[in-house]
């Protein structure tokens, strides 16, 4: 029952900074979001970093009326922290865990515990069948010494992966979510490329918020500003992307950011600013035939988009590298550790080291060394097999990058015309 | 360029069995794979339990002019254990990480440190979108006490969701692996009543080979046959199942299974019986309009599908109050080891037990019961870790059975008619 006429969507992003102990008046700012999700009445709304179950429930408590239908995503030690709250029946949700998350045993940093993902809720808007991504990536915690950015950019490109792959049946695509990545950073350039999803911020000729779309700014009030210096007192680092299909056609007509500060209320809904885009879906009339490979459809510039694979290949064999090289310090290690746990087990087996209590080794020191040599040796097995497994993702997302560079310039060779023939098939293709 | 002349393609499938230094043969029976992929010539080769990174590699030397083609999916600690051998391009692969798969402190089974998954790869064949699967799902290891089997529920679950999720740009899907479930078992219910792929075994009129469609047989001489008495010597667990689409008509030709020893051979390729399907795609002349919700098109029969995603429910719920249970104990066990650590340390403090060497608390024993302590509250941790993330997993799954039968229920009360209009419409809109 698709209607020609057009259909209007409201899509609100946040990251709503919400760790229990940990973040700055959790409970103030819940209903302040509360409260802004009520009055606003989205048509859906994409919400991050809820990492406590307590408050998706009494969002989703306050708001029955507004929202019917919500999902929590579920995965990790703490949760995925994704939660989607929608005025439209939600027909099915899926989530796709990131193989690499961070590190353990940087709890500091938390990320691994977190479980992120990128969350998928198939909705029915007027006889259209809407695809919405939500999705969290591991955060920046320095811009010079990255030593994440090979997980962000794997994320990146299971992310790509897991969007390209599952949106074929869909009229249209939106994703929205805090990528933690600058819209120039080589993740983002390889994943708005390769799904062709288009920037809210770019593709508007309405927008209203702050300067340059900027997401985390030194105006909030939660936001440590000295951070923020280099980067000229703002990043965009939260988005919201979409892509139409052949039987509707999308524009995003405005897109809107909070400033800081809410008015009549002494702090912001969280340490980044809330996106909100308003879409025009308009049914195509001329309902065209399904293209022949809708999945191997062109992305937009195949030179480009290979130059980007090859530099996220490249990447990701730097993050094996490092990988490769904390398995081997973990291996050294613990068998130094076992080598020692020997010798002392020998020292104690060779009666001239007796170990009475009156002896150059007393009972005391064997045993606390015993149980060093012990503790380093399952520290290291762990340690040993958490790398591998980083290593097994690493190279598991570097062999689908080659598989895809090799089709990718397939194509490349297959246009015996060069580039131009590409650019014309492209646009032919194109959905 | 689709052609409209019948196309055939056959598809093998093999549970390799390729455990390094613990599977009987290894090296022979993989010469035995190559020489029996060499002469078939498939077009596509679906193994399983390679779990020997130089097993794919050696295969994929000595099969390179065959099988130019090919992708070994890399997981967890060990690898997934899937790889895909084709004649055909591979323009894509893709693998899904099943968020649940058993319990790493369970090493004698090993399951857990394998990552296993759903690898996807996609095929460009006469101009036909062919999109291929393979899995392998936790191993049953005793069907009466089975405490995998919400794990394997999960699995089938995630299984069947990525599939859905990925497909809409098919023309014909195949998906081959060991599920390690007879036909009628849950899991496999499930997986087919919701996805609405056929089993070769059923479907095809030409089956050559084990009674009933065993893959798993007394005849084969790696198997324990006293394990099989009570299933008649021999169960079905491995599938080749099938779909097609609007574009395409599929049917299976052929089905057939290798027979315990491999004639002029001592023994046989693997514990596990391979399967080699042929199936014949005619693409339809006249080709439909797609149907207005691909993805939301009805599976065969709604009641029946209801009931069996309730059944999975239960079945989870089962594995989630399994899993509560453990985690309190594990708490329980950490809150005492604590307590007790707090008390030697409180006793070491207190003069009057002054810890000479003389002293009825003696050193040694002082400094063993405190490691002891020490290493309880480690353990508990990581098992209370683990097993809240198995908990936010079962919930997950549980979270999206329910939105699911949610949507199921919706139809069946949209259908006036009752039961005999769903069935009506199913058949209309049946891909």
């Amino acid at each position: 029952m698709t209607t020609c006429a057009p259909i209007r969507m409201r899509v609100f992003s946040l990251n709503c900074w919400g760790i229990r102990f940990l973040t700055k008046q959790r409970k103030e700012r819940f209903l302040m979001i509360r409260d802004l999700l009520f009055h606003q009445q989205f048509d859906v709304a994409l919400l991050q970093e809820v990492w406590c179950e307590a408050d998706f429930l009494f969002l989703k408590e306050k708001l029955g009326n507004v929202y019917p239908h919500s999902h929590y995503f579920k995965s990790g030690f703490i949760g995925s922290g994704l939660a989607v709250f929608s005025r439209h029946r939600i027909h099915d949700a899926f989530l796709y865990r990131y193989s690499l998350n961070g590190y353990p045993y940087m709890v500091h940093h938390g990320d691994w515990f977190g479980g992120k993902g990128v969350g998928k809720i198939v909705l029915g808007i007027s006889g259209l069948t809407v695809h919405v991504f939500v999705t969290h990536l591991h955060a920046e915690y320095s811009r010079e010494r990255d030593s994440y950015l090979p997980h962000r950019v794997v994320q990146s490109w299971e992310l790509l992966q897991f969007i390209r792959h599952t949106i074929a049946g869909a009229d249209v695509v939106i994703m929205g979510g805090d990528l933690n990545m600058h819209p120039d950073d080589l993740g983002t350039r390889l994943f708005r490329s390769y799904t062709g999803l288009k920037d809210c911020f770019t593709e508007t000729d309405s927008f209203d918020g702050c300067e340059g779309g900027n997401t985390h700014i030194s105006e909030n009030p939660f936001t440590n500003s000295d951070e923020l210096v280099p980067f000229g007192g703002g990043v965009r680092i939260d988005y919201i992307l979409f892509k139409g299909s052949e039987q509707v056609d999308v524009s995003c007509e405005s897109l809107s950011t909070t400033k800081g500060p809410v008015p009549g209320h002494p702090f912001s809904y969280s340490d980044h600013e809330a996106l909100t885009a308003e879409f025009l879906f308009t049914p195509n009339k001329k309902k065209h035939e399904r293209s022949e490979r809708q999945v191997d459809s062109f992305p937009d510039n195949l030179p480009d988009l290979v130059n980007t694979v090859n530099e996220a290949r490249t990447e990701v064999k730097v993050g094996l590298h490092c990988a490769e090289h904390m398995r081997h310090t973990a291996a050294r290690t613990g068998i130094m550790g076992l080598v020692l746990l020997v010798l002392e087990l020998a020292i104690a087996a060779i009666p001239i080291f007796n170990l009475g209590d009156d002896q150059p080794f007393p009972k005391a020191s064997f045993y606390l060394l015993g149980a060093l040599c012990f503790a380093i040796l399952l520290f290291t097995s762990l340690l040993y097999i958490f790398y591998s497994m980083e290593l097994k993702s690493l190279q598991g997302a570097e062999d689908q990058m080659r598989l895809a560079l090799g089709s990718l310039q397939e194509r490349l060779k297959e246009s015996p015309k060069g580039l131009s023939s590409v650019r014309s098939e492209t646009v032919q293709l194109k959905t």
